[in-house]
Order: structure tokens, then sequence, then C-alpha cells
């Protein structure tokens, strides 16, 4: 018997794929300046025990696994390569419980977040991770990337509300972490560990995650337009100095307005060179939302707007939420991930601008600005090998311009192949190393996605 | 040359100790019930490079290496085997930087808990987690147990508040994790690894830390009293379950209020079966006090009174301070850590009164309820063998019940040595080989604080 009819007939009929028209759709994420390998076979797992057996196989055989989730990753972290076995958590998609009383789910790995979020709106609980993929991506591949969003400024990232986990190990074996305790120090703090792995330590197929009761009123919202991108950052830095807390601050500029007045009319100034989008939330949020207003009238806003209305307010956040794909509607992409100290973002900023213009590639920034976290998007005329080239010429000059200001290569979206020798410049040798041993002591044969995450 | 003549002079003059008078006091921790062995010396170092050169002394003389903060543990984390070097950091009390506008400092691993806060306050910050132990205790130590306190009901655990860290590795080399963006998703979280490893993957020496903005308001408070411990547990229970948002939530059963009384006379009332103390901070402190105090009056309170007087919440939070050192005045002691999910903490304190009776050992519960965290400490009439056995009986029994209500054996104290056996039943074979497995991968030769932490 061939290996993979090995494994086909180990698992339920239907899980194991062979199909290269289905199996074509599982090669790569959205990182459209990653290669992507061909994979022998895909198994769409819809329980725990097909995902040892899947692992337990290919120790067997030496095949390599990629773990996968619903492949909207920005870095090629789920690429295939050559003859690896895809295994798609997708159909993971049980609630396994929500405690309501204790402010806590069980969800599998394939459940998009949205869907969680839906069911636990149900108990007045939100989730609160929310990337911009929120409606595509999977929690397990949420967890494996450490995922962030709008509303992780106050509420934290997927990290911050991981409690526990379940995972199969390289070797096939089931571990637990965690509980259900909310403080817990009994051990290593695996749990954390496998947040943000990047399928590279194991196969996350459950987590216990823990939810926060809903604000109690509608919050409170503004936005304000600014003559420059960097004195919006320079609000932002204000925001954060003056001790306000945002329960979301998004920042726009100029390029990233337009991308998505073109995409969709949403009544955004498209004269402004940038603007922020601010709420607050609780029975402060007015409070708040006047502080951050003054600290933007202080950076010198050419103009600021609040509003208690859920309409208006649901507006811009639309408006936001549309930039990820406004923006790649604008033809081929690069969806940039860096991060910086957040007194640092007028100085990032002004470096876009410079790089932007002596690169020529056009930047649209779009970002979670409260944190830091800038998605500086490279828009690309086509994807021709020289184009390509030069937009990762221009991508790698983005993330060492955020080294520069003591930042990060990566905020959200993961290092993947993408970033890979980017890290270097923030992670140095002894780094390096460390990351190695623990790789080699949990996937001594490196067969769970090698080459990449560091 | 001998090996200690070789590391004397390797390291400045005066800081190895071998004096065995001085030694003797850095033998063991607090955990009056845990066994300390005799080290050969004390290394007092004040820079990294000192704690590099212990290190790799103890590699080329396989000395084993207990790193020591303020030796306020409670589990015997810190407490020596014969023959090895105790590290201690307590002389690193350097706070290298205040960033007040990014909201971080960096701290050397000896700055005891409170200087730290005494330091950022003056920048109207502060660092939010406060051991009971914190005027005495390290960062450091803090660090390598993730402590926590009272405000971390609302502001998160030492881990929340760790961006990144110096450490030395086994082997000597210096890692640097993490760094100034608060969002970073660079490679694996080693931060979070290495906080609450308990000093056995390597030795802190430097932290970055993440500070917050004073609350903008004076808090408000409440306390009140309960016919049963159980009731005041259902009363948290209901706080939680009702999303409101304690900034402090504290629970002293009725033999921990006499011990305080008994220690100064604080105006508790001596004859409740158990009180809560609330706090809420920010401009909504009313009113979620407010609901929690609903909360006591439907789980049946006695009485309830909330104040908004800072002398007379300072007088409260006092007495909730000096349960601690009350308690240990009561006798040889033994200060349980266990946490539960929040809505059992009725049961569990219903277990804590069956198993006092039962043993007949005084249980006087203090804790930090409002995170499901509690600290039943066990009052002994002496340390005679046949006490001490009896005692870490009913300390085990105290553990199982919490994992038998979903719980963890340890909610911030750590498993030192103490707990290493009741771990067993929180932590699978799994999961044990996989913490045995990291530990080698990083200290292949088990120099570092062995066979303590899991
Ligand atoms: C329009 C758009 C907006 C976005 N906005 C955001 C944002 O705001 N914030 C943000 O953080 N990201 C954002 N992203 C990036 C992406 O959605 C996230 O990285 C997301 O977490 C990936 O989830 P996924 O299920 O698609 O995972 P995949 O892309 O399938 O996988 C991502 C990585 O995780 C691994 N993996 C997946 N599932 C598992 C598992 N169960 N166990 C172990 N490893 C696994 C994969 O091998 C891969 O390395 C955005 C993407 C798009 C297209
Ligand atoms: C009265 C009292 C109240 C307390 N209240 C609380 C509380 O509310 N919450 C709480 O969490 N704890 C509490 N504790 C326990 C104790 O104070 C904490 O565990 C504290 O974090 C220990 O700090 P330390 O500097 O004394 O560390 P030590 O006791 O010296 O060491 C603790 C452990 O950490 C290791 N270690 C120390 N420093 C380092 C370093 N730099 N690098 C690597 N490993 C290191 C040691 O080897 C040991 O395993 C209390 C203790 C007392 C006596």
């Amino acid at each position: 018997m061939s290996p993979l009819a090995e494994l086909e007939a180990e698992l339920p009929p239907g899980t194991l794929v062979t199909d290269p028209d289905v199996v074509a759709g599982y090669r790569a994420d959205r990182a459209d300046l990653v290669p992507a390998g061909h994979p022998l076979a895909v198994a769409r797992v819809t329980d725990t025990e097909q995902v040892c057996t899947a692992m337990r196989w290919a120790q067997r055989h030496g095949v390599t696994v990629i773990p996968r989730g619903a492949g909207t990753g920005l870095s090629g972290g789920a690429n295939a390569v050559d003859g690896c076995l895809v295994v798609s958590l997708e159909r993971m998609t049980a609630i396994r419980e929500i405690d309501a009383e204790n402010h806590l789910a069980v969800v599998e790995a394939g459940v998009i977040n949205a869907d969680l979020g839906r069911a636990v709106a149900e108990h007045g609980l939100f989730y609160p991770p929310d990337p911009g993929s929120f409606e595509i991506s999977t929690i397990g591949g949420n967890l494996a990337t450490n995922a962030g969003g709008m509303r992780c400024v106050k509420y934290g990232v997927t990290r911050d509300a991981t409690l526990g986990l379940e995972v199969v190990l390289a070797d096939g074996r089931v571990l637990r972490t965690g509980g259900r305790a909310v403080k817990n120090v009994a051990g290593l703090d695996l749990t954390r560990l496998f947040v943000g792995s990047e399928g590279t330590l194991g196969i996350i197929t459950a987590a216990t995650l823990r939810l926060r009761p809903a604000p109690p009123a509608p919050p409170a919202t503004f936005v304000a337009t600014f003559p420059s991108a960097p004195a919006a950052g320079a609000a932002v830095s204000a925001i954060i100095a003056a001790g306000a807390v945002p329960s979301m601050l998004e920042l726009m500029e100029h390029e990233a307005i337009n991308a998505i007045e073109d995409y969709r009319r949403m009544d955004l100034d498209r004269n402004a060179a940038a603007l922020l989008i601010g709420q607050a939330d609780g029975y402060d949020a007015a409070r708040q939302v006047a502080t951050m207003i003054r600290c933007c009238e202080e950076a010198g806003a050419d103009f600021v707007v609040d509003t208690q209305d859920p309409a208006e307010a649901d507006g811009l956040l639309q408006a936001r939420r549309l930039a990820g794909l406004a923006l790649t509607e604008q033809g081929p992409s690069v969806i940039e991930d860096v991060g910086v100290p957040r007194s640092r973002l007028a100085e990032m900023l002004a470096a876009l601008a410079d790089i932007a213009e002596s690169t020529g590639v056009r930047i649209a920034t779009v970002g979670h600005a409260g944190d830091g976290n800038l998605h500086p998007t490279l828009i690309l005329p086509d994807l021709e090998p020289a184009t390509r080239e030069h937009a990762l010429k221009t991508a790698e000059a983005v993330c060492r311009a955020a080294l520069a200001l003591g930042g990060t290569v990566t905020g959200e979206h993961g290092v993947g192949i993408l970033k890979r020798d980017w890290l270097a410049g923030q992670l140095d040798d002894t780094a390096l190393d460390v990351h190695r041993a623990i790789k080699a002591a949990l996937d001594p044969r490196q067969l769970l996605n090698p080459n990449r995450g560091w």
C-alpha cells in the first residue's frame, strides 16, 4: 500500500483529498509575494484523533505537515512545500461549550472568529480579538499567529484571551495546557508558548478562551482629519501619553482613504492627509473621547467631530474594516505589518513617506495606531519578477525603519516565510538558537511547518 | 586553585560570600515545610556580566545554581540544595529607565516591587502587579513566579505586564526577548515562557515592564460581611457573572479576620463569618460598586457599606495587606495558594471548612477572590515532624479540592518544591514530558533550579 493509501484508509472516507484541483486551493495563503509548493494531499480533519493519525503517519513516512486554518494569513505561513500534507482544520467547527458564568468558551480550531462572536453575543459577552479578517479567519489561525485587531488596544490580543489549549504534538500525542482558572502558575506557560508559534510546535485543535462582558453602554466615537500623516501619529502618541483608554484607535492615511472611497462611497474626506477614528466604551466613554479630541486638536487636527450616534459610528468602523478589501482591489498588494513604540508613530509615518518617494512604490497605510501597529500596504502595478523583487526590497526597508525606531518587523501577522530574513535584525543569534533548541525539543525531525516562523 | 577560589577571583571583591553565618541566611525562602540544603557560597552579583561569569563557572564545574531574589517565596523555590551556588540578584537594583511617554520601565531583577511603584508614581503611572510582599519581594522573583496581587483582577498579573526580558541562560549567554512595541509577534513568545518558569530555564537579570496611567479618580470602595464563607464566595461569582469590573475584590474569612484583629486593631467585625472588600476605579467607580453591592445583598450579605473616603478605604486595604503578616504571627503556617473557576468559589470555601473539620487543622483563608485565587492558610501549633506531615497532607487535600473543581494547585505562588507531587493531578504525562523536553533543550545538565517548578 502506498503511504497515501495507508493514510486514506486510516481516516474516515472523504477526509483525505488528492484531487489536484481541490488541493490547489490549499497551496497558499494571501501573501502574494511568497512562493508555494505542491502538497501531496490535504487532510480535512473533523476531530482531534484524526489530527493525531495524520501526525503519526507523517512521522512514519517523514512527511512535512502544514497546518492550515482559512488561509487568510499574510506572511506565507500556511504555504505548502512540495510533497507535504496539508492538515486543514476548517471542518473542526464545534463550539464545545460556552460557560457564560465564568466568561469562557471552549472552541475547536476551525471555528470562524465572527461565528464565535455571534454565539457569545447571545450571552451578553464578546471575544475581544477581532482581526480585519474576523469573518473569514479561524480561531486556530488566530491562535497560531496571535492575531490582533481593532479592539486589542483596550482588550488585548489573542494570547491575552487564551486560558488553555488542546494541541497535537509532532509525535501525535495530545497536549492539554492551561485550564479554567484565570490565575494559574502550575508549570511553564505552554499555552502562551504555543499561541503565536505559527504552527511550528504543534497543531492546535481546540482552545479555552476568555470572554468579556459586553461594554455597558454604546461607545463614543470621534473622527479627526490631519494635514499630515505624522501629525496624526503625534496625536496618537499624545493620546497614549495622556493616559486615555481608547477601545479603538485606528489610522488611515491619504492613499488608504482614497482606496476605500474608490471601493465604496463611505463619505470619508478624500483630501485628508490622514484620519484617526477613535472610540471609548464604558460609562466614561464621553470623557475619554473628550481627552482624545483635545490631543488631536493640540496635534494640529484640521477637523474633529464626535458622535454618540451608533449608525454614524458604525459607518466609520465599516469604512475602516473595508480597508483590507479596498486596498487589495487596487491591484496586487503586500499588506505590511510593523510595530513601533507609540511615541515613535510620527517618525514611522514620516519614514514611510520617504520610502514611498525613494522607491516609487505606492504605500497606503492603515493601522491599529493605538497599539503602535501599522499596516503600510504596498500597491503594485503587477506581479512581474522585477516588480516582486522591488516590492520585497521596499517591504524590507519598511521593516528596517520600524526596527530603527525600536519596533518590530511584525505586530500581528507573524513572520511566516515572508519575514524570515528580516527577523535577524530583531532577534540575535542567541535568541534564534533558543528558538531552534525549543523546536528541536518538540519536533526533532522538523516535520511541522519547517523553515518558517523565525 | 579550588573551584570556589577560581570563582572568587573572577568576580569583583566582596561579591562571593562563603561566611557560613551569612550563607545560612540564603538557604531557604518562607515555605516552612520545605527542607533546604547548604549552599557552597552565595554570589551577590551587581551586574549581568557577573551572572554570566557565575553560570559559566557552574557549567565548568557541574555546580547547581539557585537564583534568588528576596527569598519571600512560599513554595521553597529558592531553597538551596547541598553544594549549590546561590546567585542572589538583590543588589541589581537599578531602574535603568522610565519611559513615561510609552508607559514602560526597564528595571533590574533586584528592584523591590514597591520601589518601582514609588519611582513611577512620580510620573503619574503605576506598575499593576502588587503581591502582598510588594515591600519586600523583588521584580526578578515576581517575574520568576509570575506573581499576582490585589490589583491583578483588573490589571493582570506579572506576565501581562512584561514586554521583554534580559536573561542569562544556563550556558552563560545573555538572551534578550521582546522589546518596546506593545504588539510584537516576531518569533516564539520567549518572554512569557521565562516569566513563571521559577528560575528553571534561566536567570532573569532585567525586564522591560509595562506601566499604566494612574486611575483618574479616587476609587470607590465597599465592604460586605456575610453569614458564611460560601455566601461570600457566591457573591463574588455573581459579581463576575454580572460583568462588573472590580479593581480589587478580596475575601477574608472568620479566622483571618480575627488573626488580623489580634495583630493590630483594624475595626473589622470579629463576628463576621467572612467579608469581602471591593473597589472600582475610573470614572464609573460608583456604578461598578453599586453593581457589586447589589450582588452581595442578593447573596445574603448581613451588612454592606460603601465609601468614597480615601482614609476609610485605605484602612480596609491596609487590613487586607496585613493578613500575611498577621497570619504568620499566629504560629508556624503554610500559606496555601489555589485557584478555581470563579463560579466555584462557594464550593471551594465549603470544601475548606470540611477539610479544617476533618483534619483538625486551623485554616484561615484570605484571597484574591475576584480572580478565583484563595490562600487558605494552615496555622500550626508547632513544626514537629508529625505536625509537618499532617500539615502536608492537609495542604494536599486543599489542592485536590481545587483540582476537583476544575482549578489549579497554584494561582500565583508557584510550584517550587512544595507542590511538585501534587502537580501530577493537574499536568498529565504528556504535559510533563513537554516541560522536561524544554528544560533539557535550555539546560541540558540540569544545573538551574533542578527538581522544582514542575
Ligand atoms: C483582509 C484581511 C485582513 C486581515 N486583518 C488582520 C488583522 O487585523 N489582524 C491580524 O492579526 N491579522 C489579520 N489578517 C491576517 C490573517 O487573517 C490572520 O493572520 C489570521 O489569524 C489567519 O487565520 P487563518 O485561519 O486564515 O490561518 P492560516 O492563514 O490558514 O494560517 C496562519 C498560520 O497559522 C498556522 N495555523 C493555522 N491554523 C493552525 C492550527 N490550528 N494549529 C497550528 N497552526 C495553525 C498556519 O500554518 C500558518 O502558519 C488579515 C488578513 C486579511 C486577508
Ligand atoms: C507576606 C507575604 C505575602 C505574599 N503575597 C503574595 C501575593 O499576594 N502574590 C504572590 O504572587 N506572591 C505572594 N507572596 C510570595 C512571594 O513574595 C512571591 O512569590 C514573590 O514573587 C517572590 O519574590 P522574591 O524576590 O522573594 O523571590 P524568591 O523567593 O527569592 O524566589 C522565588 C522563585 O523565583 C526564583 N527567582 C528569584 N529571582 C529570580 C531571577 N532573577 N531569575 C530567575 N529566577 C529567580 C527563585 O529561584 C525561586 O524559585 C507573598 C509572600 C509573603 C511572605
